[in-house]
């Protein structure tokens, strides 16, 4: 298991992280099988989507602002960041990505973007490869 | 890593591959494991949910265009189909089913669908089997 | 793979579920991997999040409700749950852990909830290990 440092910015941000992803990928000696990502926390998330136009992801988050706003007078939890715990919860804590001649089989227009919720922070990701024996 | 393509017919659709994926695992020498099926699509996504009625499909197509319309004018995604890409995020880019005597575990009402919401397309499908070695 | 069974006491529940995941990693030989966590129900999911605080599962619970009501004259699926339907959805039907040294790799913060969305019943949870080869 490999783990990076993602250093966020905002409040709610998108980061790609693909490139990290896939370097960790190739410093490793698997050329087939699962790269594993996972968030160990939960006020940030995971997801793949479109990594060419950065309004996608600005759209991602002002849905899920309007969906789970940050101020509502029913929120149970006292730390003042119950939406970014309810977004977590919603987006999801990993993704996966098929290896494939050592290159993650992304799709031409998909990125792995970490999705912080509750920043700036500093945050981490695991990572675990599962190589598949083509024996 | 197999592949198989789908044909989507509407704009928003939900299309049941289970056959599909227990066709690929069938043919397989694979009798217990996981099957990882990814989507290399942001504008797609997957989900697992009851196949017997296809009102269950309706009805989550229907919430997910209440949540997130196809028309905001606070978009910024310039392609007019942000929501696509939203809704891509909030269903995931993948899912996993446990493979026991050869068969997918899923429950007597589940159904593997891929969800397509920026269609009709022609659309592919990833899948990775990993074999778990019960030596 | 192993089932475990999980009896939910509420109509809509969240219940922490990590012990029984860790108490099935103990015992097994598995040193490191992934634990595939898969809920075989279509009104029923999983999730991380905070286990500390039982009000983080109350909020998570209450913004689902209040954006998949469960009545609503739209909904199509005639058996009067269309709503925990696509709770499931949104939620998913797996999560995975990484295993290091024996442990789950969660964040101090995580833990692993079973979602009840139609209860209260008898549900069934599917664990299956992957052992990652050290050698």
């Amino acid at each position: 298991m490999e783990t990076i440092t993602v250093r966020t910015r905002e409040h709610s941000q998108l980061i790609d992280i693909t490139r990290e992803i896939q370097a960790l990928v190739s410093e490793s000696s698997m050329d087939a099988g699962i790269v594993n990502v996972f968030v160990p926390h939960t006020t940030a998330g995971i997801t793949i989507n479109e990594s060419a136009d950065p309004s996608v992801a600005h759209d991602i988050l002002a849905v899920l602002d309007r969906l789970v706003p940050w101020r509502d007078p029913k929120y149970r939890h006292s730390e003042g960041n119950a939406a970014a715990h309810v977004k977590a919860s919603l987006v999801g804590s990993s993704v996966r990505v098929i290896v494939s001649s050592g290159g993650l089989k992304l799709g031409t227009w998909q990125g792995i973007f970490f999705c912080e919720f509750d920043g700036p922070r500093t945050r981490k990701v695991h990572v675990a490869l599962q190589p598949v024996d083509l024996g």
